[in-house]
This record gives C-alpha cells, sequence and structure tokens, in this order.
C-alpha cells in the first residue's frame, strides 16, 4: 500500500490568503523552515496505478498537477484516481470535487449525511451521476472500495464517527453547535488487506472507544490543527477556540500528545494543520516536542509505502 | 488602471486535470511553449492598493499566492482584495468564492440570477453575509464598485448580457440548452472615470447591439474558448460543439477574428481558452493566425497599466 500526502494543512492552508501573521510571511519569502503546505488530502493505492482520494481540498487541482502518479497515462482522457472517500463535507473537505468534472468516470464514497449535503448544493451536479456514482456507506463496516466501472481496487474503507461538528457554512447564527459523534465527522481506517492505517483530519475529543480503535495501529494521519485550545484568540487571529471548531489541541491536557501516550501506535503523523500552528515551523520548540513524543508532521509530497 | 491576468484558461485549467492530450502533455513536462494557465480571473485596480476581482475561478487560491499585490501587508489578518463581480454561475467563474472564507470583509456583486445560484448552494455561506455582502446590480447601469464598509474603490463596473446559455450543472438530461442574451452570462465594462476595458469571458455569438457596444473600445477581453467550433469532437475528446458549450470560435465565418475585423478596438486579447485550443501554444500556426489578426493570446501574469 502506498500513501501519498497531497496536502497537510487545515482549512484555508499554509499561507492562508488573509493572513499576515509571522509564519505565513516566512512562508511566503520562501523560507525554507516554514514550508507551505495545500489543505489535507491523501492519495491511496493499492497497485500503485489507481488511485482513492481521501477527501477533495479546494487546492486539489494543484495537488494533482504536482504528483506524476495521479496524471493521465492512457487515453486521450483518463485519470488513475478512481475514487474519493469523504470524512466529512466541510469546504476544506467536499470543495475540490469541482476539479474532478469533465464526464470523467469516478466513485465517490462518503457516510450519508456527508451525501445529503452534496445532493443540497446543485454545483456538486456539474460531476454528473452518469458518470461519477455517489455511494453511501454506512458507518463501522468495511466496504471494497471499487472504481466506477465495479472493478476492485485491492482497498477497504471502514468509516466510524468520531467526536466534531456540522460544517461552518450549516451552522446557524445562534450558538456554537453541539460536539457530537455522528455521521458528520468521520475517521476512515484503510485496509489492503495485510495493512492498514487510519485517516482523521478532525477530531473534538479522544473517547475511550476511539483510543481503543487506534490501539496499537500501524499508522495513524490525526488532527494536528491547533497547538493549544486558544491559540487563534492569542494571537490575535480570531475569536473561536479549537473546540468550538470541532478540533482538539495538539498540546495539554486534553491533547492529542497525551491521549496517544500509552496506545503504542507505530507511526504517528500530525496533519491538518492550521496556519497558526507553530509546529508548522521547522525551528519552533513545538515541533520539537512533538518530535520528542514520536510524532511527525505531515508535509506535501510526504510518501509511505510499505 | 492596472489589470493582472491571474488565470487566462477556460474551464479545467491548461492541462486539464484529466486530458492525456498532446498539449497537455507538453505543458505538464514544462515546455515553454505550452505555458500552463490557470482558469479564467482577473484582477482590478484603480490605486494599486485596493483590488476588484473579476470572477473566482478554482484556482484562486493559488492565483493570490503567485500574485505579490494581493498578499496581506496590513494587519494581522487583511486583504487588498474589496470586493468580487461576477459574471456568470459556471464552477470556473463562482467556485473560487470558498477560498474567500476565514471573516474577511468583502463585496461580491453580480447579476441577481448568479446571486440566486450562490443562494441555492448552502456551501457559499460559508461566506459569512454580516461580512460579506451580496449585491446584485441591474444590467446596464453603471454602478460605483466599494468595498463591504462603502468605501469608493474609483472603479464603475457595468454589466451587459451577452449570449450565453445557463451553467452546465442546471442543464437538465433532455437536449441542449437554449442560446439566450440574459442574466446568465453577462459581460462586463470596469472604467476609473478614464479609461474603461470590456471582460467577456464567455459568448455564443456577436449580435449587433453588441458590436456597437464594443466598437471603438480602448481594450477587451475575449472569449477564445476554441479555435474551431467541432474542435473537441475531432480531437476525441468530447462531443459537444463550442455553441453547445455557448461559446463562439475563434476562427471561421461565424468566428471572433471576423466579428472583430471592422470594430477598430485598440487592443484585443483572448482568454477563456480551453486546453483543446491550438492558440495556447506559442509555435501553432494558429496563434500566428490570431497576431496577424491583431490579437494577444492571455497568459497568467499578463499586466496591462494604463
Amino acid at each position: 500500500m502506498k500513501v501519498l500526502v497531497l496536502g497537510a494543512a487545515a482549512g484555508g492552508g499554509f499561507p492562508q490568503w488573509n493572513s499576515n501573521a509571522a509564519a505565513c510571511r516566512r512562508a511566503r519569502a520562501g523560507d525554507a523552515g516554514a514550508q507551505s503546505r495545500t489543505q489535507v488530502g491523501l492519495a491511496v493505492s493499492a497497485d500503485g496505478e489507481r488511485w482513492v482520494l481521501l477527501n477533495a481540498s479546494p487546492d486539489l487541482r494543484r495537488q494533482i498537477e504536482l504528483t506524476p502518479c495521479l496524471h493521465p497515462h492512457t487515453d486521450l482522457r483518463s485519470s488513475p484516481i478512481a475514487a474519493v472517500v469523504l470524512t466529512g463535507s466541510d469546504v476544506d473537505v467536499i470543495a475540490g470535487l469541482l476539479n474532478l468534472r469533465e464526464r470523467q468516470p469516478l466513485r465517490i464514497y462518503a457516510a450519508k449525511k456527508v451525501l445529503d449535503i452534496l445532493d443540497a448544493n446543485p454545483i456538486f451536479e456539474v460531476l454528473a451521476r452518469d458518470v461519477v456514482r455517489r455511494d453511501s456507506i454506512p458507518l463501522n463496516s468495511p466496504v471494497a472500495l471499487t472504481d466506477a466501472g465495479g472493478a476492485c481496487l485491492g482497498l477497504t474503507v471502514e468509516l466510524f464517527s468520531v467526536p466534531g461538528k456540522i460544517p461552518l457554512y450549516l451552522e446557524d447564527a445562534h450558538g456554537a453547535p453541539a460536539i457530537v459523534s455522528d455521521e458528520n465527522t468521520v475517521g476512515a481506517m484503510l485496509s489492503d488487506g495485510e495493512r492498514r492505517f487510519f485517516f482523521i483530519p478532525g477530531c473534538a475529543e479522544m473517547p475511550p472507544e476511539l483510543a481503543q480503535r487506534l490501539r496499537g495501529a500501524e499508522l495513524v494521519f490525526f488532527d494536528g490543527t491547533l497547538w493549544r485550545d486558544d491559540e487563534m484568540i492569542r494571537a490575535g487571529l480570531g475569536l473561536k477556540t479549537g473546540r468550538r471548531m470541532g478540533h482538539m489541541s495538539v498540546s495539554g491536557d486534553g491533547g492529542t500528545l497525551r491521549a496517544f501516550a500509552d496506545l503504542e501506535v507505530e507511526r504517528k503523523v500530525l496533519l491538518h494543520i492550521n496556519n497558526s500552528n507553530p509546529i508548522l515551523l521547522n525551528d519552533s520548540a513545538e515541533r520539537r516536542e512533538v518530535e520528542r513524543a514520536g510524532w511527525e508532521v505531515a508535509a506535501d509530497g510526504m510518501e509511505i509505502a510499505w
């Protein structure tokens, strides 16, 4: 199984279009210690030829162009991208689907609530339903992924709910949405029959059943949005805590480092990293701290094959 | 007035994600004669500090990063982008709005039918209405553009209908949509009080009233989607003619070169160029032909100041 990190940043990317904070300025200046990152997406393949995308960020067109194995190389019109699995319906998860138009056969897999949201936005009809099939998959049940023609891709996915919230654009003006475990935010476990890994780009807390699921895993990509819960507020960048946005922080008592400390996960990778999170900077104390705790910080172009 | 071409390609860009045609292969290989282009967008400024975007393509995040004058340079969170004018509601015109989230004040101007389509897609609510105002503007009437706070930007826009069709994703399965002149496809005339230019990225034919409007103009950016109407079919790339997609061709009897031959436009620039159009290639006979006819072929990064 081969896994490519197409993008490692949280919504908005790094640098974020309207952020003039020091880290974003460093990234724009091409500082090697502040590597730019596009918004989260992985590509996964069992055979190195046919690929499944995990999430479709607004940066997907650029991500494809930077990734030769995702370029067409057979017919005049073709793509090695056979399917897309979606773990939510926030803009940074689904907007990139709009780049996959042009009547290219494709299969979209997601929980029913996520597909309901696609259905409620007519713009996604640009992926014509006679060539792009939308498949709702139940939680907690492995599903064998196929391409639009039904050919097996050699991978199964199992979706499971994690604590999260509804997408920002569906929030109403009155108060914070509840943090709940339902189909709106899910994690995914991918397997090629021998190996398996977890992809959890958004997670608001670590309940015991999730800890149990992850215990002893070979590889986990996990929500690295914020270093501390009030990071945006302290930096003058926003009014919301991480929890208000549906993300647990990396540091602190209820944070990710502590939550994983005893889970004996072999390889742990932080992704969905917000531009305000100092772990993005190669030379930060926070980067050293996560590395000392046995974590890697994902960057665009990272490849894991095993 | 300063005009920047952020992107010059038609929907899908050049190269297009699923096209393995020779020109797209050349662009991917970095061939200097086949320069990559992102999807159409212009940035316009009267003062060189505050900018108005004409259309918001899916490539907008990348376009902003490549354009230093669009980077934030005042507060921690800010943007020189004060407003966006939309000339239609196809994916390549509106999807980039999703990149302008993060509660950054902004004003969106468009014909009412276009705003109705945004309203019908809840995903665009990510641009919170309390900070991003949506203004419907009447056709054939100049409107002074302001930022979200009401400060004048020194530019007026006048929208006018041109022959076109409804967006692809609103077509039903039965037959081709009619080519009509209504609010679904408009051209825009921008003026700083002294100079003016036209932006018409999609146009299915040149009726006498449009020819009259453009006669003697200083600068026109015009639909350069296809070289010939059946180009996609002949190349084996698709089943649709240019007209079926709502675009007149550059060459031929009913084509753009002929339609402009007697209009005495001072500077004529083709943009919204499809990846199948040979004028994209610096070394093509078709490129020489449009240049002999007095046209320029837009490329990303092109600047016009006057």
